[in-house]
């Protein structure tokens, strides 16, 4: 059972290093997850419960993944942006994209217990059937594509939202067919939808939950160290004294509702998206 | 809110469809695995239970994906073959292969307690933080070219296997180090090994589980149908007699540890994977 | 001026290597055609010389690419095909189209006056700019999908010449405008195309120059040696008697116009394409 | 003979876009021009009507690609960068590649006679067989990027020239053999060069055809237009005033020997190349 005589067939295989210099993202997908939030009676409009769960496999990935620098979710989509100088893999795609999507995945069904709970009965909801997510990964190569990028996923985010409270109020409290409330809505702007909120239902949508009307912003943030810098433990004044290290940086990812289109955020000269031209050396 | 001048970003997604009329094949593997088994005390050489828990895995995706043809597992990865006229998602390797790799790995997440049960208090055992998986997706031309890649991953699990098995038959049953297991090992071929299992641990090694020594190799089988075919309800002698449909052929996924090498698995007419050329024709 | 500092550029290049056991083909397209051959008044609607210029080019290109085994050439453009087992330079695909673009381009070039001659004259005909190629480059998987590619420009071929003989034969023996040949010709079919020729300008379309019907196909055919095979100088009878060597077959190069849709060129057991599965093995 | 049975092999092809907001770069390489220069005696180290060859088919270049806008030539090979909003066929490389590998080919081959001139004896040198190029097709993300590139290829002309200008010293006047010559160089730094051109041949590197040192470097630049604007050519009081149009800014290719590896050139407003971030908008 000579195996170097298959071996060959590893020469069919390709993965191309991603271009150097670029910003790297990945955005995942829920697949078919219109029947799956059916299926688990996902909450109308948005479910809080099931965007925390997004939200902590989110922040699973960034404290994995030590490259990436900024996330955004909304919905059932996650996009996670890479530093320029990545060089995670010899940035292979395949294999970036591939780990990303899994462990995305794998942190999504275990950790739905902690966050799918019935809330009159305080039991986990039952999960049905394993969950999927589908992933792609692109390339960007300046601070202003990857910004618009983000603009993108927030406009959508709002769009969508600002629609689905419109829809549902309609439905929910006005009582209306879907039908009815899509004919409703149909040609529509926002200040009509904004306004439609107030004066029918009385429902200010600027007082709506930031996590449903801005989607999350994930990113890395200095957290004051909880102890103070360790003392040596015994000075002998006859030795060299020892040096007091500074205590280290450590860095949490925290989950935000700020605004990404504006310029506040990237104008921050601690903004975590930085594009220092570093050329993409090796 | 004006979404659409962001949008000019989606032009910087790349998904260029595979090579048409060529076997796809998408290779999953464990991440970090050595560190995962050794936390959940995998037990050595194999873990008959993680094993089928993979082919659990496996199997769900031969049932979800139905171009899947063909199978093979082995600790900790496994490779699915697509026929070659697979359209699924125009053939974009991206959707494809992160929507394997993610399906797969929640299988096994939440399938993990099923299988790994304490064999002496019945218990399932905890899973400690979420798997990884990551995966690659290849095209081969050829009937050929798949067999030899079929072919290449038994080998492999065979060697690895008759190593495995030695070694730790050395360290349980011989008592003796990791070093000096490795030691005696260092340099034997096949021959060499299997007589050292048989002349002084009285071990066949052809006697060993299957699913160690050959992995296991999935596809559909015909099943044969519980029910009769339906009989028309009433026949009305005046009409034309209304067709009795055969019996509908249905498959069922297998999970066999046959060998993938010889000739009579490519041979036999009802091989799971067949080359008629339909030459990639949509 | 230290040169190392800048070379981190290189790793910025991509080239991957085609897929492996499966035919290159590279198809040339004369740039902005339609242009060149009004500025050089090329004859309508078929201008021999021109052709036989190509047929050079590409005959030249066969000389230079030993793993070429078939090409075929109709009007601006000429399509070549590469053996399964081809790895001229790793089989990158940048290089290798460049490569034969380029020999194209210069070949054609410079070989202009040679074919480009005034017929009434005897001159050369001046060419008044360099000409433009460009070139794709595209893998099949099997003998088949090759097969159907030739078939596909030979087809290409056959339409649009009989559409061209018989437009320029309205235009131009009868007498009508382009406008009207146009009108005449649409919606017609080939048969119907036939007759009109035949019946009105009584031109028999199968007598047409098959080189015009049929374009060019070039492969390499054995040629008999021109000498004897060298008798060995003196034989000495008392040493060992030196090897007769047989002829080495030398091989040339030959410019047919035969049919490539029928079955005859490709199940002939010398077709010059071949797919005996050497699997692509390195 | 249906065509459209076969068009499916249509599908094969695959020439996905370039990365948008990239500047692409196109390099050319002279293929066995060891050999074509041995067989055309060009002169050593340098033969000047080579390099004149070479930039009037950079010339032609860019006059043809209006978005390429820089280039820099040396000794058998060409480098053209495109700007970063370049959308010529939609950014695919191969399209791109080949036309400029083709064109380039095609003017080097025809304007030969141009250049190529013995000096003795005036008269054309006969081109012996066609040249060959290859070329390749690089994306890169920033200004950084390309500057490097740029100071990568002229810092590789200087070290490959003064290293053959001394080699070629020491051989022609130096009267040495090649091997003596090559082993006198080994292992001197560029002072040294420099230092052995001066003491031993009275030769001042610096004052060298720049042309040798720093190669060729293309860019367009404003030429004056020869003609005054037009005058309208009655004025009718009665009329409104017609509009007299400045005249049209013209641009012409020129033909540089200047530095690009310090900051001069890039810090110049007038640049060629600019990074203003349109971002790669459609």
């Amino acid at each position: 059972m000579a195996k170097s005589r298959y071996e060959y067939v590893k020469h069919f295989e390709s993965d191309p290093p991603l271009l150097p210099n670029t910003f790297l993202m990945v955005r995942i997908d829920g697949r078919a997850f219109t029947k799956f939030t059916a299926a688990h009676k996902f909450q109308k409009p948005n479910d809080a419960r099931a965007l925390r769960l997004m939200n902590d496999a989110g922040t699973a990935c960034m404290n994995e993944f030590q490259d990436m620098v900024l996330a955004f979710g909304q919905s059932d989509e996650y996009s996670f942006v890479f530093k320029k100088t990545c060089n995670l893999w010899a940035r292979r795609p395949s294999k970036i994209l591939s780990a990303v999507v899994s462990y995305f995945s794998t942190v999504y069904a275990m950790q739905w217990s902690k966050y799918m709970v019935d809330e009159e009965t305080g039991k986990p909801q039952e999960i049905l059937y394993p969950p999927q997510f589908d992933g792609r990964i692109v390339c960007y190569p300046s601070l202003k594509n990857i910004r618009d990028y983000m603009s993108w996923r927030q406009a959508d985010c709002h769009i969508n939202n600002l629609f689905n409270t419109c829809f549902w109020t309609l439905v929910n409290l006005g009582k209306m067919t879907n039908k009815d409330a899509e004919k409703e809505l149909s040609g529509t702007v926002s200040k009509e939808k904004n306004e439609l909120l107030f004066s029918r239902f009385n429902i200010n949508y600027n007082n709506e939950n930031p996590m449903f009307r801005k989607g999350s912003v994930l990113f890395r943030q200095i957290v004051q160290p909880k102890e103070k810098p360790k003392q040596p433990e015994q000075i002998d004044s006859e030795k060299q004294p020892q040096k007091i290290s500074p205590p280290r940086q450590r860095y949490a990812v925290v989950t935000t509702h700020i605004d990404v289109i504006g310029d506040e955020f990237w104008n921050n000269p601690e903004c975590p998206v930085q594009d220092s031209d570093g050329a993409g050396k090796r």
